[in-house]
């Protein structure tokens, strides 16, 4: 019984949709929620994923604290903080939109879906990992994290921190899950912080010290899924050239083709907007008739009119 | 796509199945994968269910140090521990379990939906909980929770404990979802530690100070699916008369009349095989041509097959 008339979007929510800290978290998401909820409205089927940056931090850092206080419990390794997050902000974000289409009479059925996503072992950024995770650490803890086979790096002044790979995901596990919700008109969280990263190793499936990029796993979500659009919900309502100088020109339309220049040109930073254009590249250039949209939250349903937003298209 | 072949079970996992530490969860996940993997080979679809009692008081454990030591961080409602718990304890089921199918070149997809149950806020446990969770408490600890509106009871020579309440469940809030992979096929693990309780109020979901007991949605779930069999997989292989006595006899195959009979003569454990009769009771009250069997993990597969464990029907 698939649902034909609902547009198939992949919905990729950022820090800001979440925010850091618990209470914090629980009012962003009922704000971010109205705007989901638009899109229902709108006839959208949402299949959403999320960042987890501060939430896997967070839970890293309690976990830590634990192990230290009570010997008894064991380290808990950052699959199993992944996952633990997962359940953090899908609950959160379940709980909130759930409420929210309950208030306008909406009783489209929304989940979570923990994700699996595999990562191959010789991906390149396992030998230079880059993202700084947890809390600041002495320099013997930090060796003892060496020891450990982890890697550390330096901030002067302020200690030690540990850093772990942003491997490209392969393959999204529970992905057949995903699609049956999506594919009936369900709304769907899923591969939440990039989805926890294993790796396929004689039959067994080996979670890995890493994090997947959550523009990435958009992109390919998207691409997996079908879809006909995909949303990147970030902290600004579009995508600038020149961003942060006196001749900032915010983009309405560009093409795969523009964006590959502007790339080339080095106009996006590195650890925020140019993930999200190479995501639009990866959906655009599997799903040629798609279309991406770059924007706020509270712009989103403005944007899919073609009213706001930065839209991308092959 | 219904698959109408598959037999319908539900599967309840009780404490040992999961151990009590990260280490202990992840070494007993795998040899409960390999008695759920059996169960798949025998034509049935799995709908997942288990407790969360040690990994939830961990969880609670970690976020209160946490808080305790960066007040910056608020700290984590039960609800939230809950969610973290089931997306701790899941990932593990859904990782050990695709795993051991893998090796066996079964690709049925297995994957975790997170779950809330609605719960009356003016149910009567709500007036006396008696759930002890987390950790020992000073005096001055125990009067601050007090003075936030939560129940504590002193343990002498110990400390003082946080109790909840233990709430019936009212509806599967994702049931939709659960049913719709169930009717695929699939293997779907949800209502993880009963599910998340949440009392709905004035169109918002809000968490409740509560743990809904693992056997009593259980019963719930496998009626509301229509399940042929419920299989409650605990630390003893069959139910018993005079438990613990000289005089102790396993229970072979009894009917619900019998088993009231027994509970109303005071055969079982208020806080371990009482809950688990009741749950069957339900399921079978609901779904009278069901089946009901109460054994340990490593004996599941005989015990379908009729040759252990303690089989209930109507």
């Amino acid at each position: 019984m698939e649902d034909s008339k609902l547009k198939k979007v992949v919905v990729a929510l950022g820090h800001n949709a979440l925010g850091y800290t618990t209470t914090e978290q629980w009012n962003a998401v009922r704000i971010t929620a109205k705007s989901l909820a638009d899109l229902v409205e709108s006839g959208y089927q949402l299949t959403i994923t999320h960042s987890n940056g501060p939430q896997v931090s967070m839970i890293h850092k309690a976990m830590t604290e634990l192990h230290r206080i009570y010997i008894d419990y064991s380290p808990a390794p950052m699959c199993v903080c992944s996952a633990m997050s997962q359940g953090y902000a899908g609950f959160d974000i379940q709980n909130a939109l759930k409420a929210e289409l309950l208030l306008r009479g909406i009783s489209t059925p929304v989940s979570t879906i923990l994700t699996q996503v595999s990562v191959d072992p010789y991906d390149e950024a396992f030998y230079a990992p880059t993202k700084k995770i947890g809390r600041y650490m002495s320099k013997e803890d930090a060796d003892n994290e060496v020891k450990k086979g982890n890697y550390v790096v330096e901030e002067p002044g302020r200690g030690w921190l540990r850093v772990v790979a942003t491997p490209k995901p392969l393959e999204i596990l529970e992905m057949d899950s995903i699609r049956l919700l999506a594919d009936h008109g369900q709304i769907v969280i899923c591969c939440g912080g990039g989805g926890i990263p294993v790796i396929v190793q004689d039959n067994a499936l080996q979670g890995a010290s890493a994090v997947i990029e959550k523009d990435d796993i958009a992109g390919k979500l998207a691409s997996d899924l079908g879809a006909e659009e995909l949303l990147i919900l970030t902290s600004v309502p579009n995508v600038c050239l020149n961003f942060g100088t006196e001749n900032q020109k915010p983009l309405e339309r560009i093409n795969v083709e523009e964006a590959k220049r502007h790339i080339a040109e080095g106009q996006f930073g590195e650890t925020n907007m140019l993930p999200k254009i190479n995501a639009a590249i990866t959906f655009l250039e599997k799903v040629p008739q798609g279309r991406v949209i770059i924007t706020t939250a509270d712009k989103v349903t403005e944007a899919v009119k073609g009213k706001a937003g930065t839209v991308i298209t092959a």
